[in-house]
């Protein structure tokens, strides 16, 4: 089976493994787990932020971040697509109390001016804006990197009215490898930000927020309500270790795999690819095939390929570490066949 | 001054005062006033409802909705100026726990088809769809009535996914006057509704929501947490009821106020009427004067009239039972001033 | 029927009436009611505070102080059976998502040491101390008055640690008038304070809460958020004038016919009085009857006097101004008829 | 250095590290986990509950019971030193939305008439009882065993007012071997239950929730919006399974440890042992030293003893598997030299 449904699917690398098993360890409550520490350190300097704490995954990461940066009848401004609003359950709602405020984004780019508008003024009747997030890339807008200036101009407008900035970063390092630049390039524009560390990196389990350190003391007791405050944590911040360090690089193989897989749907009848394929996502919308999504994708199953349904016509594909580019082209042989 | 702000301005007549001073009362908190029980049921036959309950404002009869049909995690459809969203301070975020996902609306309806769309499945990383809002007049679309047509259409979607729906009805008074037909015309189609009685229909307080009998229980607790459980409220309800059952007819004369004022400001150079004048709103486009609305409201304010602004460029006129045919005459007259 | 079940059933008197009849209104959602305004600065002179807010409710005064002062994730301590505890539906945690610590009063005085070991650290583990509220007159401890010496120390502790002190003085004026002291001896020893006008007042709706400028500031807007902001507000806001102006001083009836009251059942075989009668609330055990204080209440009001049930085998009994003396007399000949 | 913090503080033994190394893992957001999968399994059947789920902590486990069981608004009955209440941030408050009434306990065990007593009845003044919480062993009674006829006899009244019950069992395995009995014999007596794994057990990170299998579907989610949906996680389930299966009898050690530590404090001048030692941990007032609970881990951490205040005055041993026998004996001799 050739797994395209998410390059959250990687497994953990024979490093990894290794390291988990060799792990230092101590109680992270206490502060006192050594790997864990040296992971956020390592996290604080490549994001360029004062401090960074270990998460156990992107939502609890951007649940925190809310949580910090806002109070109860706040107002986040946020991509009408993005992760946060879309597939979080609802919960910056249910346990920060804030209201969502959504903006439409050009691929996943929200316009700086529609965002300078939305910024609530003074009035008795109207929420106070408490953050703007950013998704970088953009999921739903199928891996989309968003710019660098298109952060600058927003983290422009939201510093002239002094909102924070929070960036889900789930998959930044795929925008800065397929950019070739560092991950400041991006984060010198949010003041804090979100990584994760089990998709395209391979680790098998958690992320990072970075922000300054009076965030990150703050979070930290946010993250223990949450119940993600963990004991010997070091198990799983080595392999997370080996990820920052060794998996960055090889991201641009995922891109080049993903490039082959749309020129390759490109040419079949009846599919079209949706979307600019930046980085590791191919969108595909399969109605020229008179099919659902679903009934798309339990074809490609059954034919040995795993893809997700992204609404009643379209099915993304992703590529990550566990598939290989001859697995790649398979695949195209699978889709080639439906 | 002649005061177009808002109908909310309108002062109590004297046959209200003259109930408010002979009202019955009682203990309402042990459901023990007689007059607010006259008025609610009154309320209740009017709307087509099993039962209704008095509240102090618009805001918090729409509140009690959202806190008694959903739980927190869950996500409310609502259309993208709704006053819910636009004008409450983010409260049902705050205090219900649930998402806000607007859809835009078409002169204040929304495209049933594009709130199915929205209606969240079954899916893990989802919040439930708990609610779908209707606004009728919608506010920020100038006075709009929401046609019974499409209310029906959305109730049919809401109910084929199980979804209630609610109806922030604060003028759907206006709503019934200007389509010459009954309140229930329009109720039929949403689980639960509010209406005021302190805007168009001169009250000096007070809302009415109405629905199931056991919708109305537990929004009788909802309402005693938002400290609206009040003592001797037959004092407010006293006019409540000459509100609902002499003021209502009436309310054709503000109408017909708001198309004068309408068709005199489109002849102003300068000024574009940016809505279609269903009711009792009119919307003033005011850049062609090259002012922003705050300018221009401040000009109308020095010579007599009083306006708000509806965002940078547009300023909002309302008619009113306190303002005569000739004030909207010599209001015209200071608008041409400017 | 003679009614003491409580001080809130009492009705406007004709003075008030007469003052709802001709009061003076505006909309106050634009702070244009003169009425209001009046009241509320009346308010904040008597009870030594630079700001005060009129509110519809005790319940949402206490509310909204609770919001205004703490954040989610906060804990606040107050007596185990305080009103904000015991009476408000579990408000403070379902909308300012604050935890309640509660402490045992002795005749409704929190112990200042008892209150200094229970305010939380710096712990990763604790919630934050976000607020202490004492409540005078203690209704569950039987009217019972807390000394001005006692909010003193628990002020100082709470100053020392940087906590806010909220008063829920729904009946401070019983307690000011039964001290033969004013208002401010109390509420010099509070951050903010609420006080009730319908209650012994005889107002038939509102309180007001008081506080810093600042304080009142923010107060306002979560008043309008749950749906406490009037408009014509001036109709209830003229009673409360009178309430605050001419109503006081007479409360000592109430506490005189409380202590006759008391005086008579005392002498009733099987009957209890329980609590020391500071003001107008008599709390009376009628185990001695073999009766639980339901079937006590049921018999008494079939005799044609109604009171209230405070647990299993007490009954309250609360004079007030619709009261008269020779009313106490006969409710005490029905009393002794059981 | 002889750490008798807490029992957290394990490290991973070399079974586990190994069983992390080879774990099967999958994606567990997609339900593909293997091992975690086995883990719940057995979980399930150890605790005899319909299903389990594996959480991050037992913070998260008692979060994610709160949120499922209750809705906002309602009240949590739970012992006044429990760890919900006392060490997990107000979190269910902030999150849940519930209110906390806390019972105070003898050794850990609430009185079920006091429990009665306090579960709300039907007033629209007061919350809805929508969940008693049950902590066996109880950490700051001294890790005392609450009976099972306690348990039962509040799951009786509890039952016989339809409030669900939920057993922190963060230390239940403790109770059970001391009790020599299985951990069904208490888990009969809760609808549902928490339990850690990283505390006697031994492992690295996590803990089980387990209940009938609706709540477990309804838990998933709540797990997934406080960001507990983890990817790979069978590398921490793995040791999670040995903790289970090999590693539960071996506490009776740790209670014979603590057992031996006790005796020789107890002959110490100037301490004395508060708690009955029924488990792993011994509470000792320090005040006879003259010392601070603070002052007093002091001196004894420069001796090579971590201990943890649980007071001014009382100091909180706990014995573990990584501390042998004869570190006991030293501890001892350390702690007498101060
Ligand atoms: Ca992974
Ligand atoms: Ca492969
Ligand atoms: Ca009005
Ligand atoms: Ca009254
Ligand atoms: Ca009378
Ligand atoms: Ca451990």
């Amino acid at each position: 089976m050739i797994d395209l449904r998410s390059d959250t699917v990687t497994k953990p690398t024979a490093a990894m493994r290794e390291a988990m098993y060799r792990a230092e360890v101590g109680d992270d409550v206490y502060k006192e787990d050594p790997t864990v520490r040296r992971l956020e350190e390592l996290a604080s300097q490549m994001l360029g932020k004062e401090d960074a704490l270990f998460v156990t995954s992107g939502t609890q990461g951007n649940q925190i971040a809310v949580l910090t940066h806002c109070r109860s009848g706040n107002e986040v401004l946020l991509e009408q697509d993005s992760h946060i609003f879309y597939y979080e359950g609802g919960a910056i709602s249910a346990f920060a109390g804030v209201q969502t405020r959504t903006i439409p984004g050009n691929k996943g780019e929200m316009d700086p001016r529609q965002i300078e508008l939305a910024i609530r003024g003074n009035d008795i009747h109207e929420p106070e804006t408490g953050l703007i997030c950013v998704e970088n890339t953009h999921n739903r807008a199928g891996g989309a990197i968003v710019s660098a200036e298109n952060m600058k101009a927003i983290f422009e407008v939201a510093t002239a009215h002094a909102v924070p900035v929070h960036l889900d970063g789930a998959r930044l390092f795929n925008a800065a490898v397929a950019s070739n630049c560092s991950l400041k390039e991006f984060t010198q524009y949010t003041d804090t930000v979100q990584v994760c560390l089990s998709k395209g990196l391979g680790a098998p389990i958690g992320s990072i927020i970075a922000g300054p350190k009076e965030f990150i003391t703050s979070a930290r007791k946010w993250r223990k309500r949450l119940g993600g405050g963990l004991r010997q944590v070091g198990t799983i911040a080595a392999p997370g270790l080996i990820a920052l360090s060794e998996m960055v690089d090889r991201l641009s193989e995922d891109h080049h795999h993903a490039k082959i897989l749309a020129e390759g749907i490109g040419s079949v009848n009846g599919l079209e690819v949706v979307n600019t394929v930046d980085t590791n996502i191919v969108l595909v919308d399969v109605s020229g095939k008179k099919l659902t999504s679903n009934e798309f994708i339990e074809k490609l199953s059954d034919a040995g390929v795993k893809a997700v349904s992204f609404g009643p016509s379209v099915v993304r594909f992703t590529t990550h570490y566990d598939v290989s580019k001859q697995e790649i082209e398979e695949a195209l042989t699978f889709i080639n066949s439906i």
